[in-house]
């Protein structure tokens, strides 16, 4: 499913289970991340224009999310709050490589792993949970997450060509589906 | 005008007349600057939610706006890239105090200083330059920027008492002006 290579277990499930609303908190902490990561690429590749004007429709949107997050929180008294992330997202960085335009086609595709295992949870997420407010607020973020994971695909292309590209992203899911494997103790969006 | 303490003069369009490329090149510079600066607000202080909502609304105006730079750009055939930015944002930063919640007034002022200068050189602007799409162009912008100004300000009185953001506000202001009084030798949006 959209380049990754594993599915999430029932461990994960399991965790989810567990502590709801740790996960809830740390979707909130994920979405702005998000956020943030877009911002990011658009000020280090400006001279870029297709990319500057995707991460400008991308950096809104996960900020809408984030609001949409906060306000799940709310309804559900939840106070967010700060929670030590999974070592998901820093594993994942530390295999960007380091020299242009590597680091371009790396960065991209990172960010395009993580809405792909995102859209992953969220469909299972939907179909695991009985609540129903949760079930109809996952299904609405799937969509978003698979366009934006084409998206950063797409740009990677920009930076390398196409075969290269393909390569590096297999090698890239390669690890992602280990990093998932292997997990986080903690409950998180990406444990 | 929105708190300042000055008007612009005939030597900073005289700046803008000797090079109106370097001002809009670094016109583009400071609208993505802008939404770097509204999304580390966001960040810093992501337990004020109206604060948050307001960053998230303002990050998408500011990137919106850069877009906007960089079509105009594109039309005149003007080659978007990197330019020293006058000094008028780091001086004004360099007055933000440092203990919290004072940094907070602090940088939700400065920003929203920023904001109204801008205003009033757009609207300057678009009645000096003879050039109407440009006249059309800053006077598109003119209105989003009294606005954000407006936000800072309120969101202000979220980390201090009203009387103590005024005086602040009117301090700050008072240092603002000097700067601009001050200028820069190189024609920037803010020289």
């Amino acid at each position: 499913m959209l380049s990754l290579q594993s599915a999430s277990t029932a461990r994960w499930l399991a965790q989810v289970d567990a502590d709801l609303e740790a996960v809830l908190i740390d979707h909130a902490h994920c979405e702005k991340k998000a956020a943030g990561v877009a911002m990011n690429l658009l000020f280090s590749y400006v001279d870029h224009t297709d990319l500057t004007r995707a991460m400008t429709e991308i950096v809104g949107e996960e900020l809408e999310h984030f609001n949409l997050v906060l306000d799940l929180l709310n309804r559900r008294g939840v106070l967010f709050r700060k929670l030590e992330p999974s070592s998901y997202g820093s594993r994942l960085h530390g295999l960007i490589r380091r020299a242009e335009p590597d680091r371009a086609v790396d960065r991209l595709l990172v960010a395009g792993l993580i809405e792909a295992r995102s859209c992953e949870r969220f469909s299972l997420l939907a179909d695991h949970v009985a609540d129903l407010e949760l079930q109809a607020f996952y299904r609405g973020l799937f969509e978003s997450e698979a366009r934006h994971h084409a998206t950063y695909v797409r740009l990677a292309a920009g930076f390398a060509s196409e075969p290269i590209v393909r390569d590096r992203l297999h090698e890239l899911a390669a690890a992602e589906a280990e990093i998932i494997e292997q997990g986080d103790p903690q409950p998180r969006m990406h444990s």
